[in-house]
């Protein structure tokens, strides 16, 4: 069984999961989601990013700027193979 | 979100997972099943050992020492507080 420890780790695999479920969200809310710190949470992002995971984009919104992020195709293939591999392990239980 | 690193880390993920389906199991069958080093095994059954989640036991068999493995109470217990805390990640994908 192949686990990818990017989408593993904790705090990534619920980045990942925030992101896959809600879409573009800007870093105030991701914090606020997730319950992490700033550098904390900047660190995996930067991870994720790295790995063409998640996509940034820096806009202006009532003319102060904002950063969004959200996942990349890659980044939601990734995470879909990873919960393909989650749920392999608990359905495998039942047996 | 709660994630209990002593059980998310893939490695004895599956080495939970392996003796929760499989109870009582020998080292060796276990190195196979989960395809691991040796070194690897026994660094991550020490650690689930030192906290109490899986019991050692010593015997001997056609006169040569076995050395088994299998979840405790406690190590029963976090394996399914965790599987509880991953199916609801997923479950939450849907809504």
């Amino acid at each position: 069984m192949d686990f990818d420890k990017l989408v593993h780790q904790p705090t990534r695999l619920q980045i990942f999961a925030y992101l896959y479920r809600h879409g573009e969200t800007s870093f105030p809310d991701l914090k606020e989601a997730l319950d992490v710190t700033e550098g904390n949470l900047a660190s995996h992002i930067g991870k994720m990013e790295d790995a063409d995971c998640v996509a940034v984009e820096k806009q202006f919104v009532d003319r102060k700027p904002q950063t969004t992020y959200e996942l990349t195709d890659r980044g939601r293939e990734k995470f879909e193979e990873h919960i393909g591999t989650l749920e392999a392990l608990i359905d495998d239980l039942d047996e």
